[in-house]
């Protein structure tokens, strides 16, 4: 049996979700909402992405982690903040050793909704479908939850590149 | 006498410098670069840089910390690479409670060398100049004393602001 966290970052809200993968079978594990407060310093709103999701991957012990790559908008100051919870985030399993693949956001809905194209409520739907326990407390937690469901269709074809990347 | 640990965060390089202050006085502590291999998957690089700063963070024990605010160029994809490794760079004196502040280029330009406007060439002179003992390996060490300089000349009047900042 292997864990998968998959991660939803954001500087406000990084959403986590929890799946466990036997064959061919999932099951759901867990899934939350880690927040850092806007009245806060920027230092001060990142360590507390990092101390809650380290409580996560210290009481879930995955074995793999798994992130959507970022659309860059044209706003930068959002990517620029975007960029920072992110580096968080997939900091959390990497230094503690756990694998973080990346995929794109249109390959995550392909595989759990079946196209490229589609929208919060029909992941959610479709989730609900495929870890019938699921429970998630927000939109970041459902969507979490997705990219851990589309790591675990994707990561044997990956397994073979997943030593390296490009820059 | 107090400690102040300057950043420059950047993915494939993070440089680091280190000053010691005591009322007027400035004295160099240590400088240098964490650097990530390019090859390596992003999580690995992320965590590269975490267990770089984190060595140099216990040796050092620095009381206070800064970087530069960044400046958001139109590359969306150079500023998410950015803003993930400053995430990281950031966290790493955050999460030991070393609080963290930022100040805008031009501020830092202006603290060390009296104009807005100056070049690497100029930044490294008049560091060397406040700090005769200075060692930088790259020119990111030196923008990272340079940011601890203007901590050092700016920490009095910002010390009223420091719980709290915008959004």
């Amino acid at each position: 049996m292997v864990t998968i966290l998959g991660l939803d970052p954001g500087l406000r809200a990084t959403g986590w979700g929890a799946i466990a993968v036997e064959g061919p079978s999932l099951s759901f594990v867990g899934a939350g909402t880690v927040r850092s407060s806007a009245e806060a310093l920027l230092g001060a709103r990142l360590a507390a992405l990092y101390d809650g999701l380290s409580l996560v991957v210290a009481d879930l012990a995955p074995d793999e982690a798994a992130a959507e790559t970022t659309y860059v908008s044209r706003d930068g100051a959002a990517t620029l903040k975007l960029g920072q919870a992110r580096g968080v985030a997939l900091l959390v399993p990497a230094v503690r050793g756990i694998p973080v693949s990346e995929y794109a956001p249109s390959l995550v809905k392909k595989s759990v909704v079946g196209a490229g194209r589609a929208d919060k409520r029909q992941i959610k739907a479709m989730v609900t479908m495929l870890l019938p326990a699921a429970r998630g407390d927000t939109e970041h937690a459902w969507d979490a939850l997705a990219v851990a469901i589309c790591h675990a269709s994707h990561r044997r074809s990956r397994s073979a590149a997943s030593g390296r990347a490009a820059a």
